[in-house]
């Protein structure tokens, strides 16, 4: 079983009255470890290296799985032919590698030779390329999907996903994703120290649950919302994403282009649409 | 001139009442472009991409030069002979490029050819790898820097971020880091969609003005203390970093290990110390 938080001693000091108080008490700290996405095409050829992401150990097959879906690598959990969590080479009592062999005829990633990085989606030379660069990898049509939801059930969410954030309650340090039905029901749920991470062990649960494309579902996330955040929800057939803070230009930008719901400052019953204002019902 | 923000005309809904209300409205976001960092040796040889980070327009030559210095790649400006933000070859209206060139005699990032990506600190394997990186590259000792910051001086620093902050107050959605003496006294504030870019540009506008290493000086970010974070304090030589919100288990490991003073959930009066206690006074 993973470590999702560790126990340590902090010092907790209050400057408030005229001599500072100070105590030693024990506190939860969310765990933070790497992880490397090792993948590789059917065969007895070696996988190579695709990403290492910094996040909170559990879930680590579907977290590697919701990355490989949301660059583009794979479309379904057919196209994975095993997944598994491994021992570095050199370190045999860690569990931070996993191991993706792709099944017959699923291309391993494109690594450009000119280029000395694995090339995501954001391609570097402009907001608009990566938007591109999303629109050409994604396998479900999201404009197509009629999702509409209720402001008054948006409202809500928040606080059913406060609700289930058990290791934030422990830690205050974690993101939250949520994946929730149009009637507000809570589908998955899932903590990490990287609001990427959370979305991809979201979207990992639901390739392997054989749930994709993601329509007529809201994922609601407990930070800002991002581009990439934006691409992973378009590239899961995601209609409606929902932020409890800002967005950014970008992120705006693909959701107009995907046909994607995007709303922003979800607090109390208040909230800003920034773009596919038509899924969002008010009557 | 680089935008730094857009506006972007906002459908707010509030549902509080027995019929929602709607209102169009103008708004500000936070603007997120890719950038392209791309480095390579003294000589007409031309320069490899070594990364994309999404970010805020805006300071980008010390976002690129933070960057290097915090990989370990450069230990000050002279190890830089120009650095210049151009165009993308396929997209001349942009400006999503840095350029940098190596003085003669510094090494390019080595890139190892069994893995497909830039090898960052976090190595994949473990977190105890991902510090010795740090420790390896790190060009300055932190532990040897006498410096001690009073806790009712911490207190206050929350505050002046905040003043600092002109992005945030208009749209929401930028992370600030701010670089302070142990007088209170703000040196260089920045601010990003990425929390890491707004650090890098912290460290980055620091080296071009020959301040490294920055013993004598607190970071103050407004979000959470990652790993990332801690190392990009440590390669910097800044002996405190303190966190409006919290850290995670391996940032606590690598500054415990680094003798860098951790401070966490610093608001109001009240702070958490994770990691070298004895930077923070409290007679």
């Amino acid at each position: 079983m993973a470590r999702r938080n560790v126990r340590h001693t902090v010092t907790r000091i209050d400057t408030a009255g005229a001599t500072p108080t100070i105590r030693r008490a024990p506190d939860h700290v969310a765990t933070e470890e790497p992880l490397e996405i090792r993948v590789g095409p059917a065969g007895p050829a070696k996988r190579s290296p695709l990403a290492v992401t910094m996040r909170t150990p559990g879930d680590d097959i579907d977290l590697a799985i919701g990355f490989l879906l949301t660059e583009g690598i794979i479309g379904s959990a057919e196209d994975v032919y095993t997944a598994q969590l491994c021992a570095g080479d050199d370190a045999p009592n860690t569990y931070n590698v996993v191991d993706v062999v792709l099944s017959p005829g699923v291309p391993a990633p494109e690594t450009d030779p000119t280029r000395n990085f694995y090339t995501t989606s954001s391609c570097g030379i402009c907001g608009k390329a990566s938007i591109d660069a999303v629109r050409t990898r994604s396998r479900f049509d999201v404009a197509a999907d009629p999702t509409v939801v209720p402001a008054a059930l948006l409202a809500d969410l928040p606080d059913r996903l406060r609700a289930g954030q058990v290791g934030f309650e422990r830690t205050g340090g974690l993101h939250a994703a949520g994946l929730f039905t149009t009637e507000g029901e809570l589908v998955c749920l899932r903590e990490d120290v990287g609001r990427h991470n959370a979305v991809d062990k979201v979207v990992g649960w639901a390739v392997r649950q054989r749930r994709l494309p993601l329509a007529g579902h809201v994922l609601m996330v407990s930070g800002r919302a991002s581009f990439e955040l934006t691409q992973k929800a378009t590239m899961a057939g995601i209609p409606v994403l929902a932020a409890v803070s800002a967005p950014s230009s970008l992120a705006i930008e693909l959701a107009a282009e995907a046909g994607l719901g995007l709303v922003g400052f979800l607090r109390g019953s208040s909230m800003n649409v920034y773009a596919g204002e038509k899924r969002i019902a008010t009557d």
